[in-house]
């Protein structure tokens, strides 16, 4: 079998991540091409344009790693280009721009992947596979927590989109992938209690989401920007046979009993160690469905359904009141 | 110290459990009297009509465990008899029945406790405890789990209320206790998937709850009528300082490993095994405050707020909107 | 059905607890007399002479719960006056004093039940019942740990016959109970940490014990006198199909997340609370087997079988060397 | 820096693990030659004859993960051509042999390391960073439990050396590690219950082996050649401070509940998932000692006396007797 040839654009914290899972995991792909021109370590691969990754011959798939505000000029270049895509989420915040890269990529005939890597995650898998198998029977309801341990800068809150499109949306996208269902309403409070610099930003820190899907079944998600006691990452799913959870990794195992209590480590902080697992399988699964010209396990119209609820979410917010995702969706009726 | 002497209306398995507490448990109270015709063993005590026990001298108070129907009635004897009054919940569904009587024992100036046991249950005392002594900080959000093992009968059904009234009341009032604050606003959605007789009775199995408290601060409970793996009471607690939660109780602690996997007990199952604690608890503080000439550690107003929080997410699932808890208070607002 | 009318000699903190039991829990006994000097509260029962109580022919049974010193003379004069004995452990410190009075027990054709009141504990009783299921297919060895919170005072250690006849011996019973099988050698290792007045004592606070039983399985039980974190009381049980486990019980389930760590509550850190199930399941064993005429679910042999493994764990430390069961047995034969 | 370059002995399974681990995770060292006649894909690396390796200018250090009974010889040859030395364990099964290579290696002036790679392993390093940070307080007893998932070969158990050679000897130098004090006496008592090749062999499968410490502390490791749930790794240390504990490692954090219980995940099952961190870590040790100039972390004495260890053991089945561990060294005295 041929080697699939990559190009990364954006060597960031991910591009890095991507990178150093093709190159030490992957055995069927190769980096041809890195574009960062603030990267300046010597990897032994020409570090130039982004056009001219785009443009190179000898590039199969573009891996798109840079701000988000350049997301869907990439996505349109690779696909005119005639590579495939994974793209970082989000795809663009702008329900219309997302949908005219994606009859892009369509008319192109090249595959996309959105970055939703949670899905990988061997927990997760754990509890969908759990659901295929019938152990949970009828699914009723599906309970996700999210909470970061600390909120990002002023700066990046400002440009985020808001905690729902910057945050919640990878729940939004657990919540469809876990329940296999789509959506139809969306109720959100929220506040800012954790941090004057969201507040400033005009953005919110702490929230409850109830989600409605099509068939009156029911998910709930509760984010915080701020758990201090560090990355909280579960998922609990409720049916007619039974129960399924999903708890933190941790760095050990240990417990110490002292005269105090009993002491045992915290979640993994950082998402790059409570995801590596999730990010080597999101990037095989990638390059498998290219060797195997099938579909990409999270494609562009995951992404976009996503966003729809983000944006749902926050109008509830704002108007205080149920929303139905068709209300946003109308102008997207095409695609969905 | 003199002894407290308890009437008891109504023998049923909570009267029962009351009888015993305060037999093997209270060592400053005595049953002097009960009244359930019902009930034909013999105690050595009396088992007399109620007003007998309303009027018997010898008397101090009255523990009524009758059917909710009888019970603003009887509350409103024993006041005016001048006895103290332990009520099991609901008081009454009807606001204005239970503003009525409320202000009966206010008149009287008897002590009336509502019988919300959970409050007392060592695992929620406990994250009640820490947030007390700081250790969760500014209080952000709360989560609540309450799912029964089972629906009740369709006849009990059609004269329970409703789901709220008659089960995520409980619920409803344990968001007070541990907040500490009042609900300002109530959402919720809410489906019947378990059980047919739910659907005939009209009512509903299967909800999530959030709660908006006067500081914007929020709560989010998630109930369900029927949960395959026993009675799952559950709660967790998130603030500034850190998140505390509390599990279920189990009749034992062992985990089995073979080849199929790790098992472990199902949690305990019936209401009466897993607040045995919070039981004997709740008729020790009853006794005590008698004794002590002190506030109830559940009043009548508690009764009352829990009561407007059940009408109003009934109200909230009916038009699909969130409702505020004043539009529901407007004539009860004298008491509040 | 009669109820069976006992009467409990020593009401110390043992007598108390059945006392309570048999008051508060069994149907179908009472208790009609004590005996103790020292103890002066008016329970509406006769607190009488010892002897008075042997000489009662209204007493059916007798809990002897007095210093051990007195235990052999208290077994001796009940069976010779026809009563059911229930006597806390140990029996006597002396092989030869337990098999005559056993002699006795056994002419006087009375039932006797030993005071290990562990064997009735849930989390080990389901030990039981899973290798009973065949859960754990062919056992091959059992760990006990077994850890008191804090040493005892110097004038008990120097009456109490050493730890291993004083603390371990409920390991050794236990061993039996779990195991099904008798024990042929014993090896032990041990040591003075904690306490200054063990060592004057000329007594050891820590030990690892290794047991063979006749077939070759094993069991290793590991002791400490003081666990500043509480009383600890674990089991495992490992065989041909798996492996299980109990786990302490602790007050509540609360688990604390925060900046420092995960924290959770201790053990139960009282014999009396850790126990409180196995000792009121061990009075109603002793009550019914007395009501069915069925044998006692812990007899004298297995008192004496456990002081014969006690004394053997002994030898072993003073000759660091295994030694046989037999050999502390020897003049024991006709009974074993 | 420069990069340390290695050379691999043997390209089986652990082979193949220190490879991959020196490319993907490693940055300061190169796999420069490989020698395996049975390995035969294209690593890029010339596959050469072992001596070819040892003379190889440009080879810094050598990894020996070939037959056991290979390793003393390479050992020696490595030494003589003075490349450092990271040795798989055993060294060899002879005492003597050990020591005359040991005086090989130090006359020669290279650095050795054996492959004790569990003390690498994230638990086990927290317990060891939990004792140094004075949490135990004075340690007074260590339990290892150590069981295989399936018994090895006959082929294999016949030139294994015996159980306590061959897989107890990690425990022992676990304990060695943990504890930091050196071990006075040994008692082991044995069985074979779980195989008939084991029987076959004339080893046994099943132990628990009980360690005194040159101060009277003590430790006790339980063994099995086939534990149906998996590979169980796990160890206690308690103290006079308190108690840690650390559990197997899981593939996923799950637990299901559903009417029959509550079921989670079993251990890791393969020792290459299990130990992958430690392997990692081990390796990165050796190269760091090697490019600092440092002492390696486990050296050719450590393995020498985890020998010791295990003959002892072994000497103690065969003569059901404790064995001190200078009736081994006798013959050792100049390295110990």
């Amino acid at each position: 079998m041929e080697k699939t040839r990559v190009g990364i654009i954006g060597m960031g914290r991910i591009g890095k991540i991507h990178y150093a899972n093709i190159k030490n995991q992957i055995e069927n792909a190769d980096v041809v091409a890195i574009s960062d021109p603030y990267f300046d370590s010597d990897l032994g691969i020409p570090n130039v344009d982004a056009h001219e990754v785009f443009n190179n011959k000898k590039v199969d798939a573009v891996i798109i790693c840079s701000p988000t505000d350049t997301h869907a000029d990439y996505i349109s270049a690779s696909a005119q280009a005639g590579k495939h895509i994974f793209c970082e989420k989000p795809h663009d915040l702008s329900i219309h721009r997302v949908i005219e890269t994606l009859d892009e990529v369509h008319e192109a005939g090249v595959k996309l992947m959105l970055g939703f890597n949670r899905r990988f995650d061997p927990n997760f898998q754990k509890i969908k596979s759990l659901i295929g198998m019938g152990e949970i029977g009828d699914v009723h309801l599906l309970k996700i927590t999210s909470r970061d341990p600390s909120p990002p800068s002023l700066e990046y809150l400002k440009s985020s989109g808001g905690m729902f499109l910057d945050m919640t949306i990878h729940d939004f996208d657990m919540a469809r992938f876990i329940m296999g269902k789509e959506v139809k309403e969306v109720f959100a409070v929220a506040g800012a209690f954790v941090s004057k610099d969201v507040e400033i930003a005009g953005d919110f820190d702490t929230a409850v989401v109830t989600l409605k899907f099509n068939d009156g079944t029911m998910a709930v998600i509760d984010n915080s920007r701020k758990a201090v006691y560090g990355y909280d990452q579960r998922l609990e799913i409720f049916g007619s046979n039974g129960m399924a959870k999903v708890d933190n990794n941790k760095p050990d195992t240990h417990v110490l009993y002292n005269q105090h209590g009993a002491h045992g480590s915290l979640p993994l902080n950082f998402f790059m160690d409570r995801y590596t697992m999730s990010y080597q399988m999101e990037m095989e699964m990638f390059i498998k469905a290219i060797n195997t010209n099938s579909e990409m396990p999270v494609t562009g119209t995951d992404g976009l359904k996503a966003l729809l609820i983000a944006l749902a979410a926050q109008k509830s917010v704002e108007e205080n009141r149920p929303v139905q995702i068709e209300e946003i969706g109308k102008n997207a009726s095409i695609i969905l």
